[in-house]
């Protein structure tokens, strides 16, 4: 694997919500995509609407060996059992990666059940939706938005320029390098604190009614509450330390603005506000590219 | 006042984002507008785009006079402190409304500083921009949104059917009646909660750099902690002890899930998710009038 180019092929490996979505996205750019997964009727589904090429759900030898390039979709310990049981039957000079939303926790295991002469480079594309399945893919989820490269010591110089090429060809906003620990302090707050805030939020209060009164700022904190449970409460655990830390950050900020109003301390609650906006003024949705 | 239709004449006292917005909607609609404020720059702007018929910083009785609705677009301190000052000036038979975010804390006093033979009949637009003053005023801010009545045993029935005109007039998508308490409580939830929390997350960490890795869940659930301090900290003062009950109640379950993470408890964290999953079902966006 020298060069990712429109005439590579790539295999997916669960094509579901993100996984349909690279499908869509790089059967645009002209790309040979094909795809494994549990359930045929997605596969029917996605040659029907045109961005498959073909697919199984049969694991074999001779069907991985068409790949140059495969891309695992999938819940994190679905991937390493995965890897367990069939990453032996990966043909050499294959570039593997990922999606998977955690890194630190499943680097070293990935690395080392590839068989030799098979690389992999993980990364992160940050983008989804409330909803999971080809059904709903789309890759303008991914018009925007961050991806991000996590070599580890073992990577090549080749394997991160094709890793980013890919992202591009994604169409992503903006495509980074980070090492596993950073990427998941990251993660942790930026993504994981936000849903934990989102879940708590919507299980405070179920008064009959209130959603006759809602705003735009009621829904926008709570669109993240419709969530994949099976997939997140994974994804929490597996980053549990960095997660628990950004928690305990948020209570406490929580907290000292809770006694702040408590004892009617309206200059120290000014004070927050006023920092809360400046920092905020920085994180503006850039332009959207295409 | 019988009646409100396009030959009333509608005078803002307060002419920021929201007195500017009504301001807008109703000259579109063909109403004669004018205003007092604080800063005859903000008049002259409004007049030049068209949007004010006149306006002055001097409070006379004589200025007063020409209103037959009188719309308090003001902080509820400054709205108590105006009410003093000149609430004796106001004419016999002038409907009084306002635009308060918060009703128990201030509508006896309102209702009992209005002169014999003036009706003041509570309202409470829900809608608001990250940024004040009239030159951010815009009038769409109210399509979607709720306007809710707040009646006393002290209104007459023909006020509350004006003050829900005037909620129509001005574009809003829902037009409800709640009392003052029954109001506290659910913007204490709807609203406060939120943008506490907003103010929150976005005091919990200022690692340089993470703007670039900010996706649409970080933005959404922050877009509000650019907030106006001064109007917002009156506001969550003046509700205090719901606030306090709200953040409380946030808290126990934002600490439940934190535990449960802890615990790597995988089974309870989906159980909330699959409740936050579901009530937020309820919470979906309206389609927009206009």
């Amino acid at each position: 694997m020298k060069q990712i180019n429109n005439k590579s092929k790539i295999l997916i490996v669960g094509l579901g919500l993100i996984g349909g979505s690279y499908a869509k996205a790089l059967t645009k750019k002209g790309y040979k995509v094909r795809a494994i997964t549990l359930d045929s009727s997605d596969i029917e589904y996605a040659i029907d609407k045109g961005f498959l090429e073909d697919g199984t759900t049969a694991v074999t030898k001779e069907y991985l060996a068409w790949a140059d390039v495969i891309v695992f979709s999938l819940y994190p310990h679905t991937f390493i059992e995965w890897l367990k049981k069939y990453g032996s039957m990966i043909k050499k000079g294959t570039l593997c990666t990922d999606v998977t939303g955690v890194k630190s926790c499943i680097l070293s295991d990935a690395q080392a059940l590839m068989p030799e002469g098979v690389e992999f480079i993980a990364a992160h594309p940050m983008a989804g939706r409330e909803r999971s399945g080809v059904r709903h893919s789309d890759e303008t989820v991914f018009h925007g938005a961050n991806y991000i490269v996590v070599p580890t010591e073992k990577n090549s110089e080749e394997a991160i320029e094709c890793c980013k090429k890919l992202g591009e060809e994604l169409g992503f906003y903006r495509i980074s390098v980070l090492d596993a620990e950073s990427h998941d302090r990251m993660i942790a707050f930026l993504s994981q604190l936000t849903h934990c805030i989102a879940v708590s939020l919507m299980c405070t209060n179920d008064t009959p009614g209130f959603e006759a009164y809602t705003g735009d700022s009621f829904r926008d904190l709570t669109r993240i509450a419709k969530i994949n449970g099976e997939m997140w409460s994974e994804l929490f655990i597996r980053n549990k330390q960095f997660l628990l830390d950004e928690m305990d950050n948020f209570i406490n900020q929580f907290t000292t603005l809770r006694n702040m109003l408590e004892n009617e301390d309206k200059e120290g609650m000014c004070e927050m506000m006023r920092i809360s906006t400046q920092r905020r003024e920085k994180f503006d949705k850039p332009k959207v590219n295409k």
